[in-house]
């Protein structure tokens, strides 16, 4: 488990929601994306925009992702999505975020990405790389 | 025109943009709901959520939402969406929304909403009824 | 206005609709968006993804979007999205989307769309040009 | 795991691709919500939208989500999405979703739900109930 965690607050929309009241589940998976984005950009000290032609990557790219629902989250909420690198493997890692509502944890996710560039043999396809030490370095 | 005006900088999201790295044009929309829905709340100091049971109201529902793309928006770009109601009538109004990247226009965003009751004669259809003045009278 | 008409028939999903139940306003877009593309699609017999090297463009780019709803449309009804061009002017176009809910006319979508090509002067950037004659033959 | 499958094709939109060309996970989940409605009206022959009335339930409640992404899926694709009720434990089930794109897997999703009902305690809440058998029936 890294110690740099990225914050952000937020309230959830009227469109975030289904006719239950509560947030639409793809919409979990929509502030995750953009919490590691910005998890990234505040760890690397680079825009989000320019992850990739600074390291040579194609992205960080999403291989599983998974989330569990522990409290319905409602129109008007204000929500936290702390987000942080719970394991660095060789070319993989896994994002952690924990939305709370109020203090009580209301969404667990869980991605799983890869260091991504083309693949040298065929250069159509992606292959993965080993995250550089100096990237993981930055999120201790 | 009233003078009452909300403005709320957001950063566009990699999940915002389409293939060609531009913001496919129902996010706009999006965000326009999500403005004007800002823009009350902010005017009448009442929460979002509780705008229908405080006023009597189904809500403020939308009839008619269009847009102009004057510059492309992309990944990454810092905006502002400035909202206010250009115009209040009878019933209904106009809400207007400039979305700008870094101080120059990019999309012009116009909603037309009414003040909407549930129909006295049948419970499952909706009604307008006369905006309050005070409802009006908050927003200069 | 063309007399090509592209028609699709779609069901209402959960994830569709709103807190009062009925389908979010963005969503309207995305139909749109996805049933201009089909249109191209089928009267000019390419795939929408090969529309661009087909025809040296970069696209069918938007420049102006907006809908009018009249009927409340819900979870699980059956919809069909009828979809043509209304007029070809020399490097723009507008497509009509009329969207009905047993056979009722619910809302009223129009985009306004030009014939996108790179500037040749900036290639960042895009410029229009003159809608093919064999193009705008093929929707009639 | 129970014999009945539900399957649906549909063709990979514009929008719900990112700027690498890509589907963006969020809309996998979007689909695999689509599908477990879809199935558990065919399934049971029951409309979606009357399910919670038909059976004295709010809802299927997802408690879990996750996907995991083998293949990249593209705008234009042709894909089939095949879902089943994995398995029925007493007052859950997970649903499990298979797309593929020529034939090829390139997304599993999996659900959790719960038969969710009414607390009976403090109706603001929800709480879970036995699946009736003769759901569970229906499924084989």
């Amino acid at each position: 488990m890294t110690s740099f965690v990225f914050r952000r607050q937020l309230t959830i929309a009227w469109g975030d929601c289904d006719p239950a009241g509560i947030v639409f589940n793809p919409r979990f998976f929509e502030m995750f994306d953009a919490n590691s984005w910005m998890l990234f950009e505040a760890a690397l000290d680079v825009k989000a925009r320019d992850l990739a032609s600074t390291y040579g990557i194609v992205g960080i790219a999403l291989v599983d992702a998974r989330a569990n629902f522990l409290k319905p989250t409602k129109f008007g909420d204000k929500i936290e999505i702390a987000s942080c690198v719970s394991e660095f493997r060789k070319s993989s890692f896994d994002i952690e975020h924990k939305l709370s509502v109020a203090g009580e944890l209301a969404v667990e996710g869980r991605e799983t990405r890869v260091w991504a560039v083309r693949d040298t043999a065929d250069p159509h396809r992606i292959a993965t790389a080993l995250v550089p030490q100096d990237v993981i370095a930055k999120f201790s």
